[in-house]
């Protein structure tokens, strides 16, 4: 790497330790100039020389924030603490390194400065094809049986499971797709080494072996309460689609499912029983925010592919070999008596259709073998 | 009642002895001649000199159709046998009675001939403010209580609730509305002697006292399969909407559904576990059909009323003060730390709004007495 670019990068790191992720004032000022001047000026504690004019009027107020940004340049680490947390296996990615998502470029000035990884999977690869599963800390038995399924069945099928690493569904979300062999990207809310919370340390080993722990925050930062809603987004940018598995109509779930939908990426929910308020909000998004209905892995990956991919055959009970009739031959077949037999017209009323169709459709069905003519019209043939 | 008036109410009885509900034959018949001259013809056993010669055209096969009828003219009951079911209390209601619910109209060719009732409540004024709820007979103990439930607030709040009088749903959708002391209608497959299913009799009797039986069958008429599926068409088309509770993937509840549907009804579902074999028709024809999903009466009631009317305020969990917020205002607030407290950019960064929204809304949220400034910006207001 050259000096400047080393220089660069460093300005990053540092600039990550002295504003909070997702800060607007930030992000504007890194629109008008580079990390290392922008962090130049913090050192001087005052606004750079800026070149474009334009920029600097957007970002009015700039004095306050870099003097907030200057009240914590005590935080920025050494080269050799940095050196430490490299050498415990965490790394940091900046944007336009390989392993940069560039799909967090349609953030805008909320754009992550610094990515801090822990994990042997590669974040910009494993998102390519990814589905963000999110949803209550207090789930019921049937939403952690639904996200894992719903998990595992992602992975079997090739796709990186991203979540946020909390109890509940965030949980289950991630060993479902461990489960099945497959990776997963936990998006965490403090500081990797801090690992919060507590109680899914074991969890964070498999995924650190088998996926990537990922955080906007320096790996000793505690975690705080608008953290969470700040880390969201990153979330539901980094996925091709985010889904809802069980939400209470307060569930900080939903501040994904908002950013998925502001990203204009396919914001899906997970149905469950009206009388569970985990699933209130499910329902809430998919009536007033018009998220789409899923009941399976396969749902899901029709709606993240690209047009045409994943289109897999919908599951519509056991297959009888009349799964395999066009619609209107299934409907004017469920018409039919079994036994007693039936007119075409009325045949055409219990299928929906009119009596040419009806009629039409029925020679097809006794050509196929599947009804026959009898004194009252047509019946279900007997299987020889 | 005239003589004339008198004769075309008896050839309508008559001919709902010897033509299937739902013919579609029949329905073209009667709008090239009246019923008398149809009934007459099938006493003649051939095709009425019609006035109209193009409606004639369009009732291509009617020879056919006029001998079958012709071979079941020993089925129309003589006048006594007709006194002695209205002394048991059933009372039939042709096109232009009082009683006889416009709304079947839509219905077309299919609309029913005569309607035979049983009961109480006025079937037409019944049927001005009605749901149909239906659903599977093999329904889960989820199903029947969600069915119980919204049935019975749909009474309190005076609707009635139509259903079909089988096991299952439909039966929990007529108790419940009975429970609320609210009317319902069963529109049954059969003869309301018969009065099929013999397990649903006590049900019946209820219905009969509080609601009303209907059915298009001659009374002592014995239900048939197809008639499950020509049935359910006039369950769509009373109501103003179809609510369906749980439907496996092959339910007769997802006919009367596409009869919601293609006669341009609201039609909704109630979401259920995903993995319940019970909910998959209801995710189904959200997805597929784009059926409303509905979680309480409240919001059936909204899609079933006229434009306005029926809006209530939604159920989004416990009644804070700041429930009554505008949205933005809300995201702010639940983005603003109870404690430790956090700058506007931050705050708009997770409520997900730009940093001069933010700033307004905490000014506004600050004078309502929600939030409060801080050393480090902003946070909640504890409770005086």
């Amino acid at each position: 790497m050259s000096p400047a670019a080393d220089r660069q990068r460093f300005a990053r790191i540092a600039l990550s330790f002295v504003a909070e992720p997702g800060d607007l004032m930030l992000g504007a000022l890194l629109r008008a100039c580079s990390p290392a001047e922008a962090f130049a000026a913090i050192c001087d504690g005052r606004p750079p020389e800026l070149a474009d004019a334009a920029a600097y009027g957007r970002i009015g107020g700039l004095g306050r924030s870099i003097e907030r940004w200057a009240a914590r340049l005590g935080a920025v680490p050494t080269k050799s603490r940095l050196a430490a947390w490299e050498n415990a296996g965490i790394r940091v990615v900046c944007p336009g390194d390989p392993e940069w998502p560039t799909q967090l470029e349609v953030l805008g000035d909320t754009q992550p400065v610094v990515m801090w990884l822990c994990g042997s999977a590669d974040l910009r690869f494993a998102c390519l094809r990814s589905v963000s599963m999110v949803g209550a800390r207090a789930a019921t038995a049937y939403g952690t049986h639904v996200a894992m399924e719903m998990a595992a069945a992602l992975a079997e099928r090739g796709w990186t499971v991203v979540s946020g690493g909390a109890f509940g569904i965030d949980a289950c979300a991630h060993r479902g797709a461990l489960s099945a062999n497959g990776v997963t990207v936990a998006v965490l809310a403090g500081g990797l080494s801090y690992g919060y919370p507590q109680g899914n340390h074991e969890l964070f080993a498999a995924i650190r072996g088998q996926g990537v722990l990922v955080s906007e925050w320096p790996p000793d930062r505690r975690p705080t309460r608008p953290g969470f809603l700040v880390r969201n987004r990153v979330i539901a940018a980094l996925s091709c689609g985010t889904v809802v598995v069980e939400a209470g109509l307060r569930s900080g779930a939903l501040s994904t499912a908002r950013h998925a939908r502001d990203l204009c990426r396919p914001l899906m929910a997970v149905p469950g029983p009206v009388t569970s308020q985990m699933s209130e909000g499910c329902h809430e998004i998919i009536r007033e925010w018009s998220a789409l209905c899923v009941t399976t892995a396969q749902d899901v990956i029709e709606h993240v592919s690209p047009a045409g991919e994943g289109l897999g055959a919908r599951r519509r009970g056991p297959a009888y070999p009349r799964d395999r009739l066009d619609p209107v031959s299934t409907a004017v077949l469920e018409a039919v008596p079994a036994r007693t037999g039936a007119g075409p017209a009325a045949i055409a009323v219990a299928a929906g259709v009119d009596l040419n169709t009806a009629i039409g459709s029925l020679g097809a069905l006794a050509a196929a073998g599947f009804v026959e003519r009898c004194a009252r019209g047509w019946r279900i043939r007997k299987k020889a």
